[in-house]
């Protein structure tokens, strides 16, 4: 029997049990809304995606070298910048993106360069995701298929590089990290050997992460190993004094699961979703080649300071592709303390989660959510699924400000527009019906 | 409308959002049950309750030094050993205490020793506890009121002293822990400083550890802590293997603050709950020299390998100490993983929670629960509410094997014995009534 309390609705039961159980057992509200789309089963669809998301489940993260992303990343050149999203040409640039670009130029001392994608080279960075010739960068392998994914190293919190800050202290740090921490990474991995970053993506999510915007158990795990491979005081001091430090291999993790699972014949499964700050990109499987895309949103979110909604860029960075591998938004049952920072609270966590599952091809054994009793999370996006739906994957994401150099003004909750996956749809459609 | 599937009950709602609403707000099933005795109101006790419980919450435990037993435990002596829960003679040790207490002796070179309790010298230790004079202890310090309480160091899983098991190479490790271990974590301390082991307790908490059988989290904090304090590379091994590490020192931040709470007139707030294997004992602010006992139950609980509940021995261990703090049983809502260890599900860990919030003074502001949206840990058990509720305090615990030498079998829930808080509850109030 529902009584309206001081703080909204209690049931209370006494007595017969059954109620008691019915109250205590999942609840399911249904969120009826009208399909998109009606669409009529495809079994060769069916039967493509199984191998697709298999692919994805199957992938094992494991960090192998860091080195330069010129000696490691196919396709790098010295007059070449990769940047985060869907292509994107110098006068589209937003604030932070552009801020980073003139940085990275100044880093390498060149006038000009190219701009490419991160995703066009197996690569991914938060925000901006400038990677430039000189930049360290991790390489991250599956050992059963050798296939390589790559990341920048993440910079630390405050005025940084990704956030589109690119004053001197931000381009010392990055010489320092260029001269000093790649090199020393490097060296501690060739001496103590890889380091199996599954293993602990799998530990992170017991211990509160979901390994977009919360990383600290991951950070730790990850400062233990380093420690243990003898990596200097000074490079652990800098790990140490950043808990997103882990964010960079958290991505490329993902971004390795994503490759394994691109190029599958009819298969609709998402295996990027990405964010240059003006488009809002994703690619699927079949066509691993090919964005669909729309203007970015703008996050709703949480801002430090005296920041405000207005000072928000639209959305940033490669970093959604935690979200395509089924974490950061698709595992916020795991974090319920991730609500301090992008909003919400211990309840909306877990309804995140639990919508994703309407949207997305399989629960990740290696990724249980121990507020679930260790269901695994939703990972593998239909694009189906979400034309059918009409849910928009959940992603938690970092809130720039919308100019050059200010740096993260909050951090925030986004739906992921529409009209990609609905375009992606038809394309697809139109591919089988040819 | 209660709908039976084959999972059992669900609650399917559609419309009404009122009745959803209900649906989804905390469930309270009311579990009335006739109180032991009923109680008058009583401002009195009340108020020392008030002062008693401040005390304890606003200890902040710091971990200063490891020195040996001898060296730094109050009225340590070389013909000593303490062991853990409330008096025992010899003759009435169970297997896995007199297993530990043969091996110390060993360890120590003596044929006979005394026996006091650790909470008798302000210490503690997890099982049987067992200190001698050599070993080397963890000295915590609460720096405002200069007050300190102590443990050992945690020996690691499997063949351990604590849990009876005593052959050479128990005894090696010990020796090692003593000559090697234990300088250097003074060493680290001494050149780089104290560490905050209240800052660890409560990011623990947000990191998915309950801080009595789990400590992942905060173990991976400490070895942070420890590395960037020059800790050898030999001895972070030594704490990167073993994940209970940071166990011992829980207990003794734990322990800290209940001494901080001691000796306040009047106050029946519990500051001792420990079991020796044989019995289990509580003290009380008003009453801190004073033991109220009962004989120890036998927990139920999980086991390893081929065990089975009839190799469990009764409960055993100071770690009690740890839910006297609003850690451990309390806490378990912070840390679903942790049925996997010791039975239940993220339902009943949440539950248990809620429950000890029926018997406790205080919410810890500095033990935030995110699964609770922050509310703070259950801490400070009354016992009054205990005699009046008739709720047992909930306790996770480690079982050990009931023969000596054995080690441990499972880990398990535990409920503490009503008599010892009825038995108090009659003692301060005849006191007061004199």
């Amino acid at each position: 029997m529902p009584i309206l309390g001081p703080e909204g609705p209690r049931a209370v039961t006494a007595g017969a049990a059954l109620l008691a159980d019915c109250l205590e057992a999942p609840q399911v509200r249904v969120d009826w809304r009208p399909p998109l789309e009606r669409l009529s089963p495809d079994p060769g669809v069916d039967a493509a995606n199984r191998v697709a998301v298999e692919r994805m489940l199957a992938a094992r993260p494991v960090l192998v070298a860091v080195a330069t992303a010129l000696e490691t990343i196919p396709g790098m050149r010295p007059d070449l910048l990769l940047h985060s999203g869907p292509p994107l040409r110098w006068e589209d640039a937003s604030g932070p993106l552009r801020g980073a670009l003139e940085g990275a130029l100044r880093l390498e001392g060149r006038d000009s360069a190219d701009l490419e994608p991160c995703h066009h080279h197996d690569a991914v960075g938060p925000m901006a995701g400038v990677i430039s010739a000189g930049m360290p960068v991790l390489v991250v392998e599956d050992p059963d298929s050798g296939r390589r994914a790559y990341s920048n190293l993440n910079e630390g919190l405050g005025r940084v590089l990704r956030y589109g800050a690119n004053d001197d202290a931000v381009l010392d740090r990055l010489r320092w990290m260029g001269s000093v921490l790649g090199p020393q990474l490097a060296q501690a991995l060739a001496a103590g050997g890889p380091i199996d970053l599954g293993a602990i993506n799998q530990r992170a999510l017991q211990m509160g992460d979901e390994l977009h915007n919360r990383h600290r158990a991951a950070t730790s795990l990850l400062f233990r190993e380093l420690a243990l491979r003898g990596l200097s005081t000074e490079s652990l001091r800098f790990v140490d004094a950043n808990d997103y430090f882990y964010l960079n291999l958290a991505m490329a993790s993902a971004k390795l699961a994503c490759e394994c699972a691109a190029g599958v014949e009819g298969s609709s499964l998402v295996v990027t979703m990405a964010r240059n700050g003006t488009e809002f990109g994703i690619r699927v499987s079949a066509a691993p080649d090919r964005w669909f895309t729309a203007p970015a949103g703008v996050p709703l979110g949480l801002f430090l300071g005296s920041y405000t909604q207005a000072d928000a860029n639209p959305d940033l960075g490669d970093s959604a592709i935690t979200e395509t591998y089924g974490l950061g938004g698709f595992a916020m049952a795991a974090a319920p303390a991730i609500t301090r920072v992008v909003g919400g609270n211990a309840r909306t966590a877990v309804e995140a989660t639990l919508q994703m599952y309407e949207i997305t091809l399989a629960e990740n054994p290696n990724h249980q959510l121990p507020a679930l009793d260790f269901r695994g999370s939703p990972t593998g996006i239909d694009v189906r699924r979400v034309v059918e739906t009409g849910i928009q994957p959940v992603i938690n994401t970092g809130i720039a400000h919308r100019e050059a150099g200010v740096g993260q003004v909050g951090a925030g909750l986004v739906r992921a527009p529409l009209e990609p996956f609905l375009e992606a749809h038809r394309f697809l459609a139109a591919e089988r019906a040819s």
